[in-house]
Order: C-alpha cells, then sequence, then structure tokens
C-alpha cells in the first residue's frame, strides 16, 4: 500500500538572508529579502524588503501583514534591528538544500569502518556481507530510515540512491523517502556475474532486468509523476555485470528514459579488472558506452584515473561526474582531478559515497573537495585540458596552474547544490532560489562566540561548532560553515515546501 | 596576581571500560575495570572489577561502598548488566585526553578563513593582522578564553600554544589555561627580522629574550613546580629570525632545561627562503641545530619536506615532529610521510595548528592524519627509510610497502595521546593509564542508534554524530568515534584529576 500523500501546504513566506552559488565562481547574499513560495512548493516570487524607517523586527512583523496577508510566515532571522545588525540574524540564512549524487543508503551501518583496505577488497570484506543482509526488511527499514533521516540532518534535500539486489527492500526506501520527504533517486543494484558473492549475485541478466522493472513499478504506483521519488538504473560496475546485463540495463534505460547511475575508474586495480574482463574494449568508459550506458542522464561515480579519451567520450556523451572526496581519499583510490573535468565542461556534483566514505554529509564533501584540490595543487603535476573546453569555470583570482586547480568554498558548494542538480538532471529545479524552482531549502545558523555584542563570555556551551566574532565578512561565514559547521548548523530542512527536519 | 589554586580533589574511583593505545599499533580494552585516583590526580590502583553473580548496575553500586567505602564514585557506564551488555554502557568508555603540540590560541579567531593561501601569504593576509591586535588584552581575553574552552570540550587535556609577541597577553593565556585547568604549555612568540610587518617585529633580539624571560618569571610565580603550566621557548621560525636571536634563544634554553617549539619545513617557498636567508648552512634544520635549538625538548611542527640528512639529524638530537595534517592540505603544504619519521625512530605527534588548520580537535587531526597517510599510499612514491630505525611501528597487517604508509586507527590515537605527550617530554606522566600517570581522561559516549535492542526507532535525534547498531567490536566503535565523532561524544574531561568540561 502507498503511504499517504503529504498534507497540502500552505502558501509561505520566508524571510531572510539568502545565500546561493548561482555561478561556480560566485556566492550571492540577497540579505533582508522575502520568498514566496505556492502550495505546490515552488517559488513564486521573489522581492527585497524595504522597511521604510530603521529596521526592528516589529517593522518586519508589519510589512509581512501587511503585503502579505494570509500567507504563513517563516523568519530566517534578518539582520536588522537587532542589536544595530549584529544580533542572532548575521549568522544565519536560507542555502540551497543539498543533492548527494552517490550514496549507498545500503552500507550506512557501516561509517567508518574501513580499515586499511582499498576498493575490492573493502567490498569483500565489508560490503557484500553487509548488504547481503539487507535481504531482510526489518533489517532494511532500520538502517534505511536511519540513513535517510540522517541526511535529512545534514541539509541533504536530494539523495542518489544504491539499495542492494533485493526488491523487496529496495522498494521499502523509495516508501522511506517518500515518508520522510526526501526527493531521492532510487537504485535496485544489478550484478550478475561470478565475481559477485552468492548471495548478492543476481541468476540472469534477464532476471536482474526484470527485478528492476519491479522495483519501477513499484515507484511509479506510490509516486506517479515522480515528483519525489525517481527511479534510477543501477549496474553496481563493470567488474560485476555480464555483457548481457549491461546491454539489458542499457536497452530498459533507452526504452524508460530514466536515469542511470554507476561507478568508473575509481581504483587501479579495478580498471586492470576491467581490461581483464572486456579486452577488446578501449577502456573502461567505452564499455559502458558500446552497452548503451553513458546518456546524458548517466551519473559516474569517482572518475579518478580517466584518461584524456575517456573524458572526451564523457563529454560527448553529457554523461555527469559524482566526486567523492571523502570516499576516495578513505580506501586510497587516488586524486579526482576536478578542475581538469570542470575545464573539459563535465558536469559534476558531490557524492558522500557512503561507506567508502565514512560520512554522510554533503559539507563534509565539499569540504574534502577543497581539501582534496589543495593537496592535488600541492603533489600532482600538471596535465593539459582538452582543446574547446568551457572556460567560465575559470576563477577571477587563479593566478598560476597549481593555484588553478584549488577549488574555492563557493565551487565546493556550487557542486553542493546546483552542480549536482544539473547531473540528476534537476537544473532550474533545485539548488538555488530563482523564482519557479523548487523551495529545497536549509536554515543554517552559527551561534555567536559571544552573543554578537563584544562582552560575552566568548565560552563555549553545547549551542554549535562554530563561533562568530563580529569581524566576519558574508565569505568568511560561509567558509566557516564549510569548513568548521556540521548538523548542528542545520536547524530547519524544507523538500519541495515541507518541512522535513527541525533541530530544537 | 596568581589566579586562586584549583580546589583540594577528592580522591576518587572511576569505573567503566578503558580504552588507549600501550603502544602505536595496540588498542587496549580494559572492560569492566576501576581506576582509583588520589588527592594529586594520581592513578594509585587499577583492578579489574569481579561481580560474582550476574552483573548489574545494583551489584556494582554494591562492590564500591564495599571496597571502595568513603571514596567519591564516577561511573563511566559499564557494560553489565544493562540489557544483557547492548545497553548504553557499551557505546561509552574512558580514554585519556588528547594532546595537541602544536597550536596558535592567538589564530582561533580565524579558524576556516584561509582561502586558497599557502604559508607565506597565508601569514600576511590572515595572520599577521589578527595576532598584531592581540596587543589588546580586551581582544585576547575573549580569544583565549574560547580557545581554552573550546579545545577542552574536544577532549585536548594538553596543549602547546603559541601565543604572540605581546608579554601581557601571552601571560594572560597562562593564567586561563590554569584558571580553567588545562594543562598547557605557553610560548611568546620571537620574531625579529625585516620580513615581519612592524607592529609584530621584535625591537632586538636582546628584547625578545628579555619578554621571553618575562614570561618565563610570570608563570614561575602563578605555577612555581610547572604542575599545569610551562613556559615554551618560542622562535617563530627561521624565516622571521635573525642569527642573534636564535642563537639567544639557544642559550636560554641551554640556561633554564626549559622546552623548544618552532616550525620546520612546512612548505617549499619557505624551504628556498631559508636557504637565501643562511645560504651558509646545509639545510633548515642546520640553522636551527647551529643555534642550539634542536634538543630533546624540542618540537618541529610539519616536517613535510625534510631530506634524510634532517631526518637523521633529527633523531640524533631527539628533537620531535608535530604533525598537523589539517593544516598541511589547507594550505597545500604538502603530504607528511608520518611512517617514514616513524621508521626513523622521531618522536610524533599531533597538532591542529590552528588556524593553519581549521579544526581546533585533535579528533579531527588524528581522522586527517589517517587520511594524508592514505593519500600517500595512493600517490607518492616510496623512499627508503634510514637505516638501523625502530621496526616496532610495523603493524602486523603490513603487507605492501603502499599499505605500510598508511596510519591505522589505533596509531593515529597513539599519535594523539601517547605519541603527543612524548614529544612535550610527559611520557610516562599523561597519555595512557597506568598507575603512577596522571588522570587527564575523557569520557567518550557514542549514541545508539536505536538504544541497543534492536526495535527502536533507527532514527536521529540531537544526540550524538555516531550511530551504534549492536554488532560493532571494540575496534569498530572507537574507529567510528574518530571518523564520525566530535565534541558531542566528548562528555566529561579531567586534567590532573579536576573535572574542566561537562557536557550537559
Amino acid at each position: 500500500m502507498p503511504p499517504p500523500s503529504p498534507p497540502k501546504l500552505k502558501r509561505t513566506l520566508y524571510t531572510g538572508t539568502f545565500v546561493s552559488t548561482p555561478t561556480p565562481s560566485s556566492l550571492e547574499v540577497l540579505e533582508d529579502y522575502a520568498i514566496a513560495v505556492d502550495e505546490e512548493g515552488v517559488l513564486s516570487e521573489r522581492v527585497q524588503i524595504d522597511l521604510s524607517e530603521e529596521g526592528s523586527e516589529r517593522d518586519l512583523e508589519k510589512w509581512v501583514k501587511k503585503n502579505w496577508d494570509g500567507w504563513e510566515w517563516v523568519d530566517g532571522g534578518m539582520g536588522v534591528g537587532k542589536g544595530k545588525g549584529k544580533g542572532k540574524g548575521r549568522g544565519r540564512w536560507w542555502f540551497p538544500g543539498f543533492v548527494d549524487t552517490h550514496i549507498h543508503a545500503s552500507q550506512y551501518l557501516n561509517v567508518g569502518i574501513f580499515g586499511k583496505t582499498t576498493l575490492l577488497d573493502w567490498l569483500n570484506t565489508y560490503t557484500f556481507p553487509l548488504e547481503s543482509s539487507l535481504s531482510s526488511l526489518t533489517k532494511a527499514r532500520r538502517v534505511y530510515s536511519a540513513c535517510v533521516s540522517r541526511t535529512l540532518s545534514h541539509g541533504t534535500t536530494t539523495a542518489s540512491y544504491y539499495a542492494t539486489k533485493h526488491v523487496a527492500s529496495t522498494n521499502l526506501l523509495a516508501d522511506i523517502c517518500l515518508e520522510k520527504g526526501q526527493r531521492a533517486f532510487i537504485g535496485r543494484v544489478c550484478m550478475d556475474n561470478d565475481l559477485n558473492p552468492d548471495h548478492l549475485r543476481d541468476e540472469s541478466p534477464e532476471q536482474a532486468v526484470q527485478d528492476t522493472k519491479a522495483t519501477i513499478a513499484h515507484i511509479d504506483s506510490v509516486d506517479p509523476s515522480h515528483a519525489l521519488v525517481t527511479p534510477i538504473i543501477t549496474p553496481r560496475f563493470v567488474p560485476s555485470c555480464s555483457s548481457s546485463l549491461l546491454s539489458g540495463l542499457g536497452a530498459l534505460a533507452k526504452e524508460t528514459d530514466l536515469p542511470i547511475q554507476t561507478h568508473l575508474s575509481e581504483n587501479t586495480n579495478e580498471i586492470a579488472l576491467v581490461r581483464r574482463l572486456f579486452p577488446s574494449h578501449d577502456s573502461y568508459s567505452h564499455v559502458y558506452d558500446t552497452h548503451g550506458l553513458l546518456t546524458p542522464k548517466t551519473v559516474l561515480a569517482h572518475c579518478v584515473h580517466l584518461s584524456p579519451e575517456e573524458r572526451t567520450l564523457l563529454k560527448k556523451r553529457g554523461s555527469s561526474v559524482s566526486h567523492c572526496p571523502v570516499s576516495n581519499t578513505s580506501i586510497s583510490s587516488g586524486l579526482c582531478p576536478v578542475r581538469q573535468l570542470l575545464d573539459d565542461g563535465i558536469d559534476v556534483g558531490l557524492g558522500t559515497d557512503v561507506s567508502g566514505g565514512y560520512s554522510a554529509s554533503i559539507l563534509v564533501a565539499a569540504r574534502e573537495a577543497a581539501m582534496v584540490s589543495r593537496t592535488l595543487a600541492a603533489v600532482a603535476p600538471e596535465a593539459p585540458p582538452l582543446s574547446g573546453a568551457g572556460s567560465e569555470v575559470l576563477p577571477e583570482h587563479s593566478t598560476n596552474a597549481r593555484d588553478r586547480k584549488k577549488l574555492s568554498v563557493e565551487e565546493c558548494l556550487h557542486l553542493a547544490t546546483r552542480g549536482g542538480a544539473k547531473c540528476l538532471g534537476l537544473e532550474g529545479k533545485v539548488g538555488g532560489f530563482e523564482v519557479g524552482m523548487q523551495w529545497d531549502a536549509q536554515l543554517v545558523a552559527l551561534d555567536d562566540a559571544d552573543g554578537g555584542d563584544g562582552d560575552g563570555p566568548g565560552g563555549v556551551g553545547d549551542e554549535g561548532p562554530v563561533e562568530l566574532w563580529g569581524e566576519e565578512t558574508w565569505g568568511d561565514k560561509v567558509a566557516k560553515w564549510m569548513f568548521c559547521g556540521d548538523d548542528r548548523c542545520t536547524k530547519r530542512v524544507f523538500v519541495r515546501g515541507r518541512l522535513v527536519h527541525e533541530r530544537r
């Protein structure tokens, strides 16, 4: 039975400061703005608030009453009228919800446990045994509920999930996302060759396609318009799949026009294995391409070791990359050259890759994307970009080749929101605050070290991980959030206008 | 006027599970133990608790009453009698307090703000202006109070601080550490050459030494036995110091037998600058050595790019290294080859290096030490170890040269506790739970995802960042803490038997 539909929304006015990254290298800060969201969760209007006399909370209330009578009102804490702009409001802002383009919900229980493994032994040691156990619906319910709640608490409003091969528990994941209100792509994981353990191996390519269709049918029944939850075709990765299975899934993608997700070029041993399994193919990417799996709707996780030819192929097909920096470092996969991918004009989003990655937070993924890019600047030799690729991703303050590799705070947060949205076909729908987009947003609040008036204790309570001192620019505040913040800073989360997480 | 002495301690019994790392590659877990701490904060006895019948909380109470009548009792949550070992106790343990071997208290306000800079432009852009402003005692009090409170909340029981050149505010930092009860080394920063900005430049080498003596005298007056706070001689780094100043500080170290802290080989531009400033010296390390600054009490931050000759010199002098992985990655300094240093027999501890590092947490430093070592395994070529160096740091599960570079969870936590203690001359005094050591400890608590009984909601509240599922080994729990935990997991912190932080 499908879960009950969410209650009809009330049209709501959101006020405060709205911060987002309209382009990769820009931070837009709209102070003292109001955004109106209609009954469908869509942004219908965006206006600057102009309080004629010096602002105060009371004046704002009057302004709302006068101009938006009959609307619900949620204030994100404006910077006006509270201690001369130094009050609580100066550390609070609305930010677009995060998009996690690659997360294995089925591995959530294992976060933080990976030892010294690399990809292939990590799969056998930690991952396959856990995934096998998710044939139990009881266990699946516990793990998936916790995963969805946790990612919502981190501000993830959209997640592209891998479940397992088990249809019933995969369908349960879709139900849980609908119930908790998270926008999600749900992948039933396909893996049919002899390299897979018995309990996780699909009986045949046909059965794997059949089971994928079963999940698609389930999602079509519980969310017919895919307003919130969408099926995504999910071959685990080339080393797990027969050629027949890959072909079958490619055909299914063509037939259904659904998105595809898989892994690509994560680890050098994996790449060598693909070469042994498909010796007649030019490259790992080429295997997917010849099976019809590189489409403009394909999201490829990792892409750490792509050759120039593979990058050209990805660009040509319009497929996108999910960059998973925490995972890549944790299991020693390598350093993904994100600047190079962006220079090539390939779309990039961020993934937590739980549990290769130890954190379910896209804020942490953004932080580590910055860190990995700085490591690349420190250690790696320069490689030439593909010719004719877009130059709009060049930040103005780049001075040389090494510095260019570094991703700025704005770029990392752009990858975490609009970048990921574009990968998942949600461009123009989520990731920003333009009229016509959906209200997928989080209210961020950094606590003041001293109440903002300079004479407080300067101490630490249970408030949160970030202190403001009254001297920070907006850029500084956002940087402090990205590097020092955590889920304590995410006070409220909305998806399509619905409140889906609140931190008391 | 010196701050009032702390109240006399009551002899106290601590019960629960005690986890520590007696050697770099071992995790010792003492379940159902009791540790007695005397009025001086020293561990006087350590016994296993043997409850004859099946344990229960009530039995433990009886046992304590019978065997330790008249003692204060602090229970860390034993694993007995609560839901058949699955209760709250299974996610709680005592752990040695963390040792931060390198932190600039004066830069605390700037955590998270560093843009795309590297060392030398980072100093000029962010750091020197901030440090200049700490001539104000009002500002210094705010920043230092917040820094000490924050690091205590992260479980840092010992910190080796850089203040600034200003004597009064440096002395204030010592007072604040005494008042809040943190074990600390306090360094008045010396920097006299023309490369320093006007407001931070010592008037002369003599004045710098004189001012250092003034801070030593102050600390001698407020903590005559250096029971908690110790002065540490602190030349900023070679590029900031004249040869006369380095000689003067070397002589002062010899005269006073005090420890020394400084920076070494952090960044390739810095190394090139040292070569220009001291062209007749063999190396950066050699400059310190010829000025009498490489002693067994010297802690050298970073050491990312040491030559084999420099490593040999450090080993010969018995000087130690503060590894600051967050900082090294943040400002693109490079990847410190910690395994190589350990193989060479050089002592290594961890530093947060606030604010080159964006986090004041040694737990985060331990996590990033693991991450940096995994990046090294993925990208860097192999270098031979020095001959004849210790092999006891070889973890048993190392299989090849690449894997050997990886630091295990136990190794990272050993660096964070005993490793740092040894660097600072506190070996055998803090960092573990042996009789005769001081009670510098933290109570760690991970929250259960579902109350531990498998039928809970599996959801997320405000409890904490880590979930346990009832299937974890002790090694798994500690790994989850290191990779997913934060200050929310540190419930109580003690230094020398005194409660210095409590999270409600």
